[in-house]
């Protein structure tokens, strides 16, 4: 899989892309990342990537043309699978998007900042418009990192083991029952004895029981869909 | 404000908080960053802070003595507001929540890791718990700073035109309207001819349609209850 990711400010494309499950990953060759500066492909003299937004309002906005020449050089050269954008105003991010993508062969972002990127970008280049919640951030760089975190940990051999991935929350339409590691006992406080039991069956009946309540208690629409189809 | 963000991967927590509105907002003095490696704080000999799970199961478990360690020390030095973790089982995190832990004076944030973190840790500590969408990530490095970034730019003076933060998607219960730059005409595509009328009050009755229009055909969710409160 090959994922590349356009930006205006490349710095902030650090750190999460470089370290632990996503590095491991690139190492291993199941993926590799590609990240390109708007700013190299800007007509501009003085490097300009953004301008004022068409009536009146604040903030800037990443203009046509630097995001045309990127794009169109880069679908030059492969097919992408999807052009997706990330913005607040997207549909929403979730497991099951992140399932759909991690099947891609090439996956390109395109990272939103300031206030957001000229609409004829979106019109004409995008195909899937993503957003990863409620809440407004200061680009669209912290969204591709999670984006591209969440596929790149479903990728077969990415993560130490694979069962891990399957039990996580959400991938049953339910949260994740509590997890307790040793000492059994920390400050007197004990860790549940049906988990130190060392029955197989016990276990997995209180970890569903745990998940559904904890489910209930917490995402009511979650549980909602999960009664629905369960 | 000062933010105190624990993590057993602390290089993953670098490039978002290292640039753009975050590290201005640090270089103005709105806000103090301090991360903490997990690492630092354990009294076991390897400087391991995780462990198998009870139960059986596959991932690894943050263990309750390094946090527990940390965080009495931190707690020890001031008062914290909140005690946030952040796990994909959590109350999902929205923009209410970034306005209103943007008026709080001192936070920390805990980041899980592999497969969690040991309940008992989250029982006793814990006041808050956010997931930032109904995905998995590797950790709750990625989290931890989608909230650090929301909260940020929610400070005043974060972002360089304060009605920028205003106008944004949510803020109003909407999604935003499409944002246009210069060039008026970009490969025979042109800019919506109200934004260039510089008739404000036109304009505005523009936005406020094609936000209503865009919530509704993207985010039934958002436009049901725009619709209840409006």
């Amino acid at each position: 899989m090959r994922i590349d990711i356009i930006s205006g400010v490349t710095a902030l494309l650090t750190g999460p892309l470089n370290h632990s499950i996503v590095k491991r990953a690139i190492d291993k060759k199941l993926v590799e990342i590609h990240i390109h500066d708007l700013r190299d492909y800007t007509d501009d003299k003085h490097k300009k990537i953004d301008d004022y937004p068409y009536g009146g309002d604040a903030g800037m906005v990443l203009t046509p043309q630097p995001i045309f020449s990127c794009i169109e050089y880069l679908t030059s050269q492969r097919n992408y699978d999807e052009l997706i954008f990330t913005a607040a105003d997207g549909t929403v991010f979730d497991q099951k998007a992140a399932n759909e993508l991690s099947l891609k062969k090439n996956i390109l972002i395109l990272c939103g900042h300031y206030k957001g990127v000229d609409q004829r970008v979106r019109d004409e280049l995008i195909t899937r418009e993503y957003s990863i919640g409620d809440f407004v951030l200061s680009g669209g760089e912290l969204p591709a990192m999670v984006i591209t975190d969440a596929i790149i940990r479903l990728l077969p051999g990415a993560i130490g083991d694979a069962e891990s991935a399957l039990k996580d929350s959400f991938q049953d339409g339910l949260l994740e029952a509590p997890v307790y590691t040793r000492p059994a006992e920390f400050r007197g406080m004990e860790v549940p004895e049906v988990l130190r039991s060392g029955d197989h069956k016990k276990i997995a009946e209180w970890q569903k029981e745990q998940a559904v309540q904890r489910t209930k208690e917490r995402r009511e629409d979650l549980y909602n869909r999960y009664k629905k189809e369960y």
